[in-house]
């Protein structure tokens, strides 16, 4: 089969269905096609200019094949314009809906027996498109004011629902998560999940590829494209269609079988990959895996050939928090281990005497920020990551604790979270924190759900 | 027992421990003091005045018994002053740190004795204090500037933790929701979470009680309070110290054994009482339970007398949101059932043929904010509850649409949650929601457990 390379890095774009108006989503497209690099043939039986650029009337006339082809026709037009595209197009993406996902299978089948003929890959019907902020390539039909992207960054998105796609983007900016790539393939009639893994695996671009799935076709090849890609980088998977209802919706909405969530569970669980239970911890994961690069050996593999549970050492001002982050530790199976005499003397004789050096370390409301980087130091070769919970609103903490842990986290390079709980100087906090790659979450169990993605 | 009643609506507070800045814990105390309404003593040997206030040298020189005395004085000077309050004081918070927590349980158990001795009520040690916005009253040592308070409101937040407190408060701010009282009671000497449950059954001013609990000492009497509060208004318990490490953290951080965490679990449980599992999901049953009343007798009870599973109806645009949210509901146990025929045939000749009427009803990307509308005119008096999901990146989704739903909720008055994604109009929509107290939810999946709450 042929690579999707260039769908995500076309040199030239055909748009059938472009529009004079941005009150067209033809117009749409096309006003976000105008900051792409390469070459934008729009087509519009109507126009010989659109937006200020050459349009053509057929496809015919467009004067080279192209890398990408763009539909945005009705569907019952779909496959005439394939046609067309017989040898001048290597990818085409089917934005149209009206197909399987309303009952219009034959249709359907026959776009994808024409892709398959004329040797082209097909991504959608019924999609969104995609987006590689690298290229300046954006195919939405939302517009920028709607839908406002993520910066350029490391995370790959890859969603078979559109609505589900724009809603990760919108949490990656919240998350101050970049995006790499990000594509919606909708009714999936021929690109799926597996051949974007495939084509991830290798992108220098991308650190870490986040999936959003409602139903695999090739269960087989899914799970070789997934190990596949996790050989080389983490790989989060948000499944729905978990129940009947949850199945039913998901037909409706792609056209496709959902299958029994059970036996997709069970596949992924044997092959080693990460799902995740809904969307917060979807983002939580991503946000930690674009921020840091995963644990490869663990302190706990290095002492203890066979112990892979790993340590997990927080650090607070606020007891009460310190004990949720513990019960969360808990629950993901993190091992809080208390700390060793040696040091626990060390810090005991630093700090006074009401501190409480246990895991987790309390400082209390008499904390200093330099305290934190303190423990920091002393304790980071005997854990595997920290979670960091300040409570600002004592005196000894300052804006300033974010730049010093900062500092800290450069020099001992160990994975890190934090929850920094509101305040009027946990903004500028939060943004050091986060200047530094160091994930903030807003409460401590998400901080330690972020940390644990990391040490998975 | 007397009641704590004298805690939350004094006339009178001493202050002992009370200094000229701010600089000091008890500086930031009597600072917070100055807008209380009723009469306030300040108490320290070195001033006649602070802060612009008289000031007293001696607690014999306050010139009538107080209804609350605050202490902010090292631990071992506590139990001499608790003697020179003997018939000056009817409560009494301990704030001071210094007892049972760093093992002085002797300390501890002497301001006990004398408590009892004396007939007064004790707060702490080692507690937060109170905040009773309704009054005025704020006796916490954050300066306002660290810790900013909610609005007045319903909510009465019970924590043993004072960071938790802190967090809860600030979460508060966040969720749009206010306050009634707050009080953080520490080691719980005497006053505990049963004494507070009994006073807010009562009070008029909170419609929903918030419980964080570490530990408890009286199971019996706890369960007794929980229930007669609950059939008053809901209650819900978020208990920390789950494992070992957190029960272990928990002591150091109060001084109170936490207990083995299944025995607290099935007592609750057999007590119908609510557990959340953490702090976003406390977070957010608390935002619903706040903007709605619960509940009372639902679609499913009338209908099907022995039935008792709620049925939910979800209203998206954005199909796969709509997926991910009845996965939730799936998960919660509640009933995505399907649209009845009837409704069914009127809601299809009412929209397009590729709005897809079943349930969840997915209104697709040609939504406009008024087909939100007509679905929960016809569909009101089928479901126990409505989740509505507007991705607001579509043309037919305006500014308006939070507008056009409050009006709906006001003439339909069922429960309902929102999940608004992002868009340059979210701000605007869910300002409207929530100001019509439609709480709106930053995933479906927590829009789902937010409805929940309400069905519980």
């Amino acid at each position: 089969m042929n690579s999707v390379a260039p769908l995500f890095e076309p040199k030239s774009i055909a748009l059938v269905g472009a529009a004079h108006t941005e009150m067209r989503l033809g117009g749409v497209v096309l006003k976000n096609l105008l900051s792409f690099r390469g070459r934008v043939y729009p087509v519009n039986p109507k126009y010989d200019e659109l937006m200020g650029i050459r349009s053509f009337r057929n496809i015919s006339d467009i004067p080279e094949p192209v890398d990408l082809a763009l539909i945005l026709r009705p569907a019952p037009e779909v496959p005439e314009i394939l046609r067309e595209f017989k040898g001048r197009a290597r990818c085409v993406i089917v934005m149209s809906s009206g197909f399987a996902e309303v009952g219009e299978t034959a249709l359907q089948e026959e776009i994808k027996r024409i892709g398959k003929e004329f040797g082209f890959r097909i991504v959608g019907p019924n999609c969104m498109g995609l987006y590689n902020p690298h290229q300046s390539l954006d195919t939405f039909f939302l517009p920028k004011e709607r839908l406002q992207r993520p910066k350029k960054g490391n995370v790959a998105v890859v969603s078979q629902s559109g609505a589900v796609l724009s809603c990760l983007l919108g949490a990656l900016r919240d998350a101050n998560a970049g995006l790499s790539k990000a594509i919606g393939y909708g009714n999936a009639v021929d690109v799926a999940e597996s051949d974007l893994y495939d084509y991830l695996a290798d992108d220098q671009k991308t650190d870490v590829v986040i999936s959003y799935i409602e139903s695999v076709d090739d269960g087989r090849r899914f799970i070789s494209s997934a190990r596949q890609l996790v050989s080389k980088k983490p790989l989060l998977i948000l499944k729905s269609g978990k129940g009947t209802i949850g199945q039913a919706a998901a037909f409706s909405h792609t056209g496709r079988l959902a299958g029994r969530y059970e036996v997709f569970r069970s596949i992924v669980r044997q092959a080693g990959l990460r799902e995740v239970s809904d969307f917060d911890e979807f983002m939580d994961a991503t946000k930690a895996l674009s921020y840091q690069r995963p644990l490869k050996k663990s302190f706990s593999d290095k002492q203890m050939e066979r112990k892979t549970v790993k340590r997990v050492c927080i650090i607070t001002n606020g007891g009460g928090s310190g004990v949720l982050a513990a019960d969360e530790c808990m629950r993901q199976g993190l091992d809080v281990v208390g700390i060793s005499g040696e040091k626990k003397a060390r810090l005991q004789h630093l700090f006074p005497n009401f501190f409480v050096v246990n895991n987790p370390v309390d400082l209390t409301a008499q904390v200093r920020d330099e305290d934190y980087v303190a423990v920091l130091n002393e304790l980071v070769d005997d854990y595997d990551g920290f979670v960091i919970i300040a409570l600002p609103n004592v005196f000894g903490i300052t804006g300033n604790l974010g730049n010093a842990l900062a500092e800290a986290k450069k020099k001992l390079r160990m994975p890190l979270t934090a929850n920094i709980a509101q305040s009027g100087i946990t903004r500028k906090i939060i943004s050091a924190l986060e200047r530094a790659k160091i994930p903030v979450y807003p409460s401590p169990e998400r901080a330690v759900r972020g940390l644990n993605a990391l040490l998975h």
